[in-house]
């Protein structure tokens, strides 16, 4: 596998950075997760919005190179992938060793690849099956102290949600994602995806009002959803909504639309809804890029 | 100048760590910051004790290694520091790809040094005059989301304060550290220190009931404050108080104890006890590692 670091193609084994990046020393950095179908990437332009908006944030949003989606395709061909996972990650790289960034930045880029199978109406899914969702104690940074709309290097909140799922572990039980709540209990996602769930024919999912990342994914369902006349609500929600629902579905953009099997324990069925949203999504992949 | 990483001394040039580091990929490392006076770490078991607090927190306290005091001694040594900062880093390593956590840990230990003037009562301060502090928007992550406590490289929340700091400097005003509120209002601590100040003889710090980085320094500072027989308070301050102090210091381990000039424009004098502790302070360096 070659990985692409800093403008070169290295193999991966020898794709570092400096232990002096502000990507390693304090997570200064901003990226995208992407899902390559065909040999191009998905939604390439909305991901690149994404990741420009997250470097404007951390301020170096004039540093984010233009060759990015190059780098990319150069990174699948160097590897001969077609269907792929892509970690694009943009750093504000090595500066003299002060935490108050320097203006001028010499960014790092890097591109991480893996093969993945083939997506749309004949692909298959990357999960195995239907996700358990558990709800954790852990709560979402308010965007106060982080804004929830940028994807950072700084992922520790998801990871100690996703700790406590593991700790939860059972030989009978293992969820597969958690239930994110904020600071006033409303539930705003998972550690790596958006939670939607179906109420009376209604598909609602939590408002970007609240702490959350607005996913890719997330905005292709809603288009989905709307093209087939499914009424669409945002709100807030809490967790007895989601456990009530008729059924539920998390979205990312390696999962897709992985439905959902359980909250905390309560069985939800798995929809005609989600079922539709499903196939609508795998006849866009197909089209899109395989057509 | 030579660092160590992952058990070897390297040329700081390649210094490096895998883009598949889970340090790298999502700041899922501890870290200290310390300082190293005559050759000696000042204050290391405090230190260590606190890197191990914060491993425990992120789930890979049974990986950190036993013999971190001995790879900052090789690193200073290799290097011919007696006066150095150093920063001392555990990453829970690379570990096949997924967000949650793998039990079993293989840590990356990264050790950055740099030269620093001598400490104690002869020495010089590595800051060249008394703190400029401005109150700035960004909120100390709330402990529901992140526990203060623990020192990670998730350190975004203090860069975008310090963001804010940048961008309001000026040719006649430049702000050296931040005042960071939590969610709430209350004072907590500045981006890289804690603060501290006077009101009517008393000395006063934000309690760790809020969310704030516990400091050694700050702890070294009690135990001087009360050998000295000064009342020490902790509590929810609002920057109205601390505005209103009739003296104030920022602490942590490379400043040691460094005195406030403003806080948002509004002058505070210079006073006797920050004059009188740092005094101590030195006192307490000499004695321990030039003594």
């Amino acid at each position: 596998m070659q990985y692409h670091v800093d403008g070169t193609l290295v193999p991966a084994s020898d794709a570092t950075v400096s232990v002096r990046d502000r990507g390693f020393m304090y997570g200064d950095a901003a990226f995208e997760t992407l899902r390559a179908y065909g040999g191009e990437v998905f939604e390439w332009e909305a991901h690149r919005e994404r990741l420009q908006r997250t470097a404007d944030t951390l301020g170096f949003g004039d540093a984010v190179p233009d060759d990015l989606h190059d780098r990319v395709r150069e990174t699948l061909a160097a590897n001969d992938l077609d269907e792929a996972y892509v970690k694009l990650s943009v750093t504000r790289g090595v500066q003299p060793g002060k935490l108050t960034p320097a203006e001028e930045v010499d960014p790092t880029v890097v591109v991480i690849v893996k093969e993945l199978p083939r997506g749309g109406t004949v692909g298959q899914s990357v999960w195995s099956g239907p996700a358990t969702v558990q709800t954790v104690r852990t709560r979402r940074i308010p965007d106060e102290s982080m804004p929830a709309d940028a994807k950072t290097h700084n992922y520790l909140d998801g990871i100690l949600a996703r700790l406590e799922l593991r700790r939860a572990r059972t030989d009978d039980y293992q969820a597969d994602e958690c239930l994110v709540r904020d600071v006033e209990g409303n539930v705003t996602e998972g550690a790596t995806s958006n939670v939607f769930f179906v109420d009376d024919g209604v598909l609602k999912t939590p408002s970007t009002d609240l702490p959350l990342l607005p996913g890719i994914t997330r905005s292709v369902v809603f288009d989905l959803a709307r093209e087939e006349g499914f009424p669409v609500e945002t709100g807030e929600y809490d967790v007895a909504d989601v456990r009530a629902a008729d059924e539920a579905f998390l979205t990312n953009s390696t999962w897709e639309i992985r439905p959902v099997e359980s909250v905390d324990g309560t069985e939800l069925d798995r929809g005609p809804m989600t079922k539709l949203l499903a196939r609508l999504y795998d006849e866009l992949v197909e089209r899109r890029h395989y057509g």
